[in-house]
């Protein structure tokens, strides 16, 4: 461990801050317990994506069901495991199935202090409509993890991005198949 | 696509800014013609990963060798694959091989502008000691791709954060061998 210099906050926001520590520049969430990310499977095999509009690319972005642990007073302290259920719950309606922890990694380590902790679940159904809540917009996708690839090359021909953490998602469910594409 | 209002800086760093924009805050690169990440697979079958410390997270980061394009004068205009050509040699000192352009996608859409350019490199061969440039302290991993999990595993338990592009570029090649593992 080197030494901790004190953060010099370059700027401060209503959800994270801008900040300068030993020559390093980055962006912190201020108001999170955690971040959650779910590489999910339904029973029928198709995996759950969402996408949404995104501001900071200015572009729909097609994303693993994701979201923050106790960025609200009436969900502190909830567990990440709690919260991962709820994101998926809330933005995609599926539930259910076999939920399993795995890695906690940092998505963007040079710019931003953000560390985001994956589930692997599987067996998912179909419970709910879905949408997000309060103003988010959010659009589910059951797409057969087959035809992943292809559905991925498709939507991003219509100017669509792809967050790299799918093709990691695909990697875990493949990996719980025992291959990829699950064949 | 919808109406851009301009763009509040809430700070201003020598690397990046803060901005808010739309109701949205986030991280935008300042000084950057692109960033790119390669999925690097030497002749032996092994995955090309790199470690160093990371500030914003306070750990060494297992990630794919990666970096920025055009950030130095002297770079200005180089092309996305001869910056991933030259990050993957300054930082590992692999080359050769065949080089395939893959999808650009937003590591941390919600938070930051930034967009990564994935490459696919197969048949590279150590040509060079690595290490990284200027103050630099890059460790390269040359990881035999069938032990990439148990590898992985071993590294978080001591106390290492693996970024989750590392699990993408392994569906990567996976994809390009024909199944996950390579086997």
């Amino acid at each position: 461990m080197k030494d901790e210099q004190p953060a010099e906050v370059l700027g401060e926001g209503r959800f994270a801050r801008f900040v300068r520590r030993n020559g390093w520049e980055f962006c912190d969430r201020t108001r999170v317990g955690g971040i959650v990310a779910v590489a999910g499977l339904t029973e029928a095999g198709e995996m759950v994506l969402v996408s949404q509009w995104r501001e900071p690319v200015r572009a729909v972005v097609v994303e693993l069901p994701a979201g923050l642990a106790g960025d609200e007073a009436a969900l502190e302290g909830e567990s990440l495991e709690t919260a991962a259920r709820r994101e998926m719950m809330e933005e995609t309606g599926c539930g259910g199935g076999r939920w399993e922890e795995l890695l906690s990694g940092p998505p963007s380590a040079g710019l931003s202090s953000e560390i985001v902790t994956f589930f692997r679940a599987t067996g998912l159904s179909r419970q709910g409509a879905g949408g997000g809540v309060g103003n988010e917009k959010i659009a589910t996708h059951l797409v057969p993890f087959g035809e992943l690839e292809a559905w991925l090359v498709g939507v991003q021909a219509k100017g669509w991005l792809v967050d790299p953490k799918v093709y990691a998602g695909a990697w875990f469910l493949a990996e719980a198949a025992g291959g990829k594409g699950a064949e």
